[in-house]
């Protein structure tokens, strides 16, 4: 599965590899079902071991906490071939972003959701899922490059901040304030933040330019 | 203190009343302290109680559990005189707004980080922030009518969006992303917004329009 947030646990099962590979596979995806089916509390090294069907010595040695299996998870997640949609417009393409978010985000159990709560637990967690989402933002920064090459929007204008100000209103909406899922938010969040971009709101001030 | 983020947790101290209302500030100032110094985890009825030197009795028979106490602590918040600052443009109000939020966020430690966190855990502080950022958001909906009045932003403009717009970006780097807190940060989304508000991104669309 590609995605733009780490909806899927299991994106190592997809690749090609021997026993260790399917090993991985199966503890990652029982440490994201456990997840979301029970929270994070109930999260242990053993009970993962025991829902994957693996001694509990090889996810010790191989994952060493729940925090390792957290961390494993989003690497595993970002480990995939995702590029942002391209439709044509930046707009378009930001909407396609936001309406990956979405699903990802309104899904119920969302291991999305779940995830983000564990980065508050879990210092490793967390820093691997700001990583999954840098991962994300670099690759996104690609539809910004094609809008400045249709002159959508100015040259110089900066990826991430705009990358960040097309999505985060779908974070703030759907997780931190838990408001019901509005289809027509991934929409709208894109298109305000394609009508800053094409204003210049994401080039550097004139001060720090060249 | 006035603040658009639940960044004080001892209102209740500034307003008049008996025993009752300085037992109450004594509780939620315990609350807090406890929260942010030691964490979700360890914030227990017994240990508010003990540490804000009242009944334990007491503190069941008014706030029943740790959610209750994290509840009032966010209604004791939004107990107050906050306004959003009127600075005489719609990007001098939404930088001085999120300005608020990146010293309340960065704080360190930070009861705001603290109980968007404990929002994962508990329902009822859950709903209480919830509660607590629509309130800020319908006080700020004043800074974008005055917007709208001196012809800045389109008539129409809806300030909800706007203003999650706005400020969604600090909550994403700050909190989400754990970035290190950027000075220019809270202009930079103000201007953002603003720039998509006057663009009209955010009025509603034509077909929907009387």
């Amino acid at each position: 599965m590609t995605s733009s947030t780490p909806a899927s646990g299991n994106s190592g099962a997809a690749r090609p590899g021997g026993r260790s590979a399917r090993v991985r596979a199966q503890v990652l995806e029982a440490t994201g079902r456990r997840l979301v089916e029970q929270g994070y509390d109930a999260l242990t090294v053993d009970s993962v071991a025991e829902a994957a069907g693996v001694h509990r010595t090889t996810v010790y040695r191989r994952w060493r906490d729940v925090g390792g299996l957290l961390a494993d998870l989003l690497e595993a997640a970002a480990d995939d071939s995702w590029r942002p949609a391209d439709t044509g417009s930046l707009e378009g393409d930001l909407t396609a972003m936001n309406q990956e978010i979405l699903a990802a985000v309104a899904a119920e159990p969302s291991l999305t959701t779940a995830l983000i709560a564990a980065s508050f637990r879990s210092p490793e967690a967390a820093r691997a899922l700001r990583a999954f989402w840098e991962d994300r933002y670099a690759r996104s920064a690609e539809a910004v490059t094609r809008a400045v090459d249709r002159g959508e929007v100015p040259p110089g204008t900066a990826p991430r901040p705009l990358l960040v100000a097309a999505t985060a209103p779908l974070y703030q909406e759907l997780v931190l304030l838990g408001s019901a899922p509005d289809p027509a938010l991934p929409g709208a969040a894109a298109r305000a933040a394609a009508l800053a971009a094409a204003a210049g709101a994401f080039t550097a001030p004139a001060a720090e330019r060249g």
